[in-house]
Order: structure tokens, then sequence, then C-alpha cells
């Protein structure tokens, strides 16, 4: 079905950030055709990740002024480039940071989801030639676009290997799927593949924004026991348990004691699976610090403002069988795991009788 | 078998750690009798372990003085205290810094090997009653002992928590016996039971020495393809290659370059693998640099100087999928596991046709 815009700039609105720390400015924006590989896609919503925060408020590199921040979307296919055959107009996607180009080392093994063929960088520009889709309208003076999606705008550019297709079978609402984008797949997978929580574990979620609610959530799904959630701000007790919380540490009033010491003596020595979800350095550090002896695994998933923020971890802690992992994306392949999180999505929608077809 | 000289102490020599960094001394000591749980035993054979010399140099605390260093080591029991069936006089042991209570729940789980019935800790002191059963000869001052074993002596006196039975069918030499009380254990541990290396792996080796030899050797047996050697001293690449070193790299021939840097350009990203067998956590940031993005484990096997030296991760580099594990004695359970390695070495003394029964 081609589009009548297909081939041709659209002109349309954009929320976009000039300068650090500075209200994003509502503006018309021309977005080009999508280049060989590339997809031009109608938003149909987007949510706010911390991370667009934390590049909003950075005054330094790599963040880089104007541009179109946003990256946690869902949107339909307006029009395709040269060589893309994976999605056609009028397909529902999902526009996903990190990129799975399906012929890498990493791509083609089990072990890893950060694809090597197409890099993920915090650097602007399209991942195969670092050009932008996007000028002020009239001016033609060029918009940085944002970690491969820019989504803060009515149309975006994305890169074939950044989308993921939800077929016909997994039709669901775009404000769920958007959270698919990021967020939730972050969590889901970090608690589900990075730490392969085992039922009966004990884990402790540092920060219970929308990644670190979606772990509590997937900890749940794998059957842990004790879900401890920790968050300065108190409203976040009664939402944790909603999604599986069982206990809620603010460390506003443990009475001056350290987050890891109150956990340790919850737990007796720590927890099985401590994440962290905040982007701190410090509270990486406290994580580690809750975790347990032996065998306790920190999963680190916040970005840090400042990407070269050093972790410090005690040596002679980390001997004791500890260990300490990273991921993007929560272990997650984009074309591969988010269908079945939305497959996932679909079936607990029905098991609650409510109807989805 | 009761000996004569059971119950009574034992006056015999030992080399004593009088000031930190000075020579030890050799000198006449008394070695009480062993009390519950305790077991006196004939040092066949003891090895010198980096450990020993870190402590040795320690000016402060943990270092106490005087003390009897040593912890590698191979003996035969003298005699044995109240409660102690494991093991009885005559009977060939490995003693062990690290130990197993077999009750605890680190004990009890596979996923642990560190005691926490008779937790490890760089104290000295008797594991059950933190006293010593060492005293210069006549005067009664006491020399503490040395993370549970203290080995330069004729006669010690271990925690049967910390001793390993080696039966008749696993007579191995005493000299190579003391091998398998902490060195090899822990690195060939670490590439088997920690890493747990994949046949093809890349693997790059920070520092040569016993703990190092025996990664190589262990990651040679799990079938890794490249294994790369990094040590300052040139001779060790000739040893390396006798014990599994593929390739090999002196931090002081690459032209002023990081040995980060080349093993990225050697293996195309990074190794599969980077043990940190030295014990400096500037040397554990480099291995953690040399480590593949996507699925690069960094294992930490050595001891710094100044037990709280923090490791110090770019926190959006474990971003990436890497990830740091640390473990003591190679994540082996000594009584479960060093007979497993005596029986491998007698099976490779059998296969090289030499006679060893």
């Amino acid at each position: 079905m081609e589009q009548s815009t297909a081939k041709k700039p659209i002109r349309c609105k954009a929320a976009v950030s000039k300068v650090a720390g500075q209200p994003l400015e509502m503006v018309e924006v021309d977005v080009a055709p999508p280049r060989a590989h590339e997809v031009r896609i109608r938003i149909l919503c987007t949510s706010l990740c911390h991370t667009d925060v934390t590049f909003w408020r950075m005054k330094d590199f790599p963040a880089m002024y104007p541009s179109i921040l946003g990256h946690e979307a869902a949107g339909v296919v307006e029009s395709v480039g040269e060589e893309v055959v994976e999605v056609s107009p009028g397909d529902t996607v999902v526009p996903v940071f990190s990129g799975q180009c399906g012929d890498c080392p990493d791509c083609l093994s089990d072990r890893s989801n950060i694809c090597s063929g197409l890099p993920f960088r915090f650097l602007p520009g399209m991942p195969r030639d670092g050009t932008t889709r996007f000028a002020f309208a009239g001016t033609g003076e060029p918009i940085h676009n944002f970690i491969n999606v820019s989504s803060f705008v009515e149309y975006t550019v994305v890169d074939v290997a950044h989308l993921v297709r939800l077929g016909p079978g997994l039709m669901i609402p775009p404000d769920k799927a958007c959270l698919l984008s990021c967020g939730v797949s972050t969590g889901v997978g970090a608690a589900w593949k990075v730490a392969a929580v085992e039922p009966g574990s004990t884990v402790a979620v540092f920060g219970l924004g929308a990644v670190g609610l979606a772990v509590a959530q997937g900890s749940k799904m794998r059957g842990a026991k004790r879900i401890i959630g920790v968050d300065l701000n108190p409203d976040k007790c009664e939402i944790g348990k909603r999604m599986g919380i069982t206990e809620f540490i603010n460390p506003n009033d443990t009475g001056g004691k350290a987050v890891s010491e109150v956990i340790k003596e919850m737990t007796g020595g720590g927890a099985d699976y401590c994440f962290e979800c905040i982007g701190s350095t410090a509270v990486t550090a406290e994580a580690f610090s809750s975790s347990r002896m032996g065998w306790g695994k920190t999963i680190v998933l916040g970005v840090a403002s400042g990407a070269a923020a050093p972790i410090s971890i005690p040596s002679y802690e980390i001997l004791r069988g500890r260990s300490v992992v990273g991921s993007l994306f929560g272990g997650l392949k984009p074309k591969t795991d988010v269908p079945l999180l939305a497959q996932k999505y679909l079936d607990e929608v029905r098991s609650w009788s409510w109807t989805s077809s």
C-alpha cells in the first residue's frame, strides 16, 4: 500500500530540545523520506524514559542540540526505503534504541543482545550514515536524532534493524506497546534473562520507576518469594505492591541506617539479586553491598549521568562469590524477544477474562 | 593409631614473621594439642603463595605480628581433638584456608563455596574460638596463626572444616598435593567452575604465577582455543606455553599501547574471559577493558593489598553486557572438589604412561 506521502518530506510537529535543561519547544519540522534500510513511521504513542531526562539535562557531549528526544514509542509504518522487506506500510511497529542486524556474531549468538553490526552509540545520526532526517520546517537547518529513535515527533525515521513488527496476532494497545520499546522490556528482561531469577529467590529493586516496577513484575513471574522495593517516594510502596513488591524500604525512614544494612538484616545476609534501576553509581555500590555473599548478583540497568562515571566495588567483597553484570534492554534481542513479551501481555489479559480478540 | 605426642604440646621449628616486610626468623615454638573439632598435622610440604607475601608486607590491620604465615601445604594427621571423626592419625590431608562446615546454607547449596558456618576472615585466630595454638618455646608468648592454616612450621593445628582428606586411592606426591591447597585449585577452579569456559573460547590471563598458569591449564582442559598470557616477566612466555598459553603479551613490549587495546586488536573486540591473577585493582580494570562487549566476563582472583581497595568499572561499559565476578578458591568446595582435582592429576599422570601405582 503505497502512501501518497511516500518519497516526499513530511511536515509535522515535533517537541524540540534546543538548550540543555530548558523546556522543549513545539515547532514544525520536515521529516525526510527513508533512505535504504530505513522506515518512516507515524508515532501513535510515546512515553517518557528517564534516559530522555538524563540527556535533556546533559550540557556536555554526548548530548547535542537541537535534537528530538524520545525513544519509547509505538507507531505505524508510513513508507519504507530501498532494501526494506521486513515491514510494509500499515504495519504496527515498536522502535528500539538497541538494534538487531541479524548477521553479526552477537546477533547470531544466544549469549549477547548487543548488536555489533550496527553498534549502539549515544551519538546522534542514523546508524548507517550518521546523518539526520530532521530539519526545521522551511529553513533546512538540521535537528539531531536521538539514540536511533526520536519519538517526540509525529513522524520519525528509524533503521529497520531498530524496528520490531507486531503482527496481526499481536495487536496490543499502543500505550502498552510503547512500554515494550524500552522500560518494561528492560526490567522484565533483566529479571528473566540477565538474572534468570529462580523460584524462591529474594530480590531487591533499587528505584521503582517503570524499569524497577517491571523488574518486580519479572521477578514475580519467575517465582521470587521476596521482592524488596527501595524508593525515596512513599507513594511507590502501594504502586510497587500492585506489581509484585512484597516489602518496601524508604531510605529516608531507616533512622540513618544504610539500606544495605537493613536488607542484610531483613534477609539474614543479603538478597540473591539486586537490581540498580536508577542510574546512580552510589546506588550501584549500595545494591552490591546488599547482595548475598556466596552467590549474590548485582544487575546494573540504569544509565548514569556522565557515561564514564565509574562503579566502585570493594575488591575483597567481590572475591566472596559476588558478581556484577550490566545489560542494555534487559539482555533481550528486540526482534526475537519483544513479540514474546507482547504475547505474554495478551495471555495475561485473556487470563483476566478481558476480551482482547 | 594413637601417637605418643597426642594431647601434649609439640616443640618444633617455625619460620616466624615478627615485623612487616622483615625476614622470617627460624625459632622454636610450642604447638598446643588440638581442641574439639581440630586436628594437629605434620607438614610434609609447603609452598609460597603470593597472598603470604602480600600479608608479610602489610604494616596495618589485618596483618598481626608475630605470626606464622604459609597456607599452601600438605601434611599427615598427627592427632585429633574431640568430635573429629572425619580423619585419623596417619591420614594424608590438604589444609585449605577456606572452610566447608557442611551444614550451612552455603555448604548445602551448589551455588556457593563460601562457607557461612565458619566464615572466612583475614583475622587470625582458630575459626571456632579465635585463639591460637602457637607460642614461642618456653616463654608461652603467643604467636598468631594465619588464615586458618599456618604452614611455615613443622606441626600446625587446623580446624577439621579446613581439611581435605586424600584417601589411599589419591596418593599424590606431597609437593603436588600442596599446590591443590591454594594456587592450582584457585586457578583451575576459576576456569572450570566460575567462568565455565566453553570450547573454542578466547581467554586472557593477567599474571602468570601459579594461579595464572593454573587458569591457563584449566582453560585448556575446557577446550579454550586461544589463551593469551600477560606478564612483565619474559621468562613466563615459555613456562606459560607449557601450561597452555597460546600467545604472550609483555606489557613492557607494546610500544606504550594499553594491553587491553592489544588484546582487542588480536581478538577482534576482546576476550570472552579475562582472569585477574595478580591482586591489582588497576590490572582488574585493564582485564575488564579487555573483555568482549556482549558477554565478556572478568574473573577476579587476586587478593589486592589493602583489602578495601576498590575496583573501578566504567558504568557504561558494564551496561554493554559485560560482567565481573569474584571468587575465593576458584569457586571450589574444598572437601568436594579437591579430591576430584587429585584424581585428575592421577589420570593425567597415568595417561603419560608414567607409573603411579
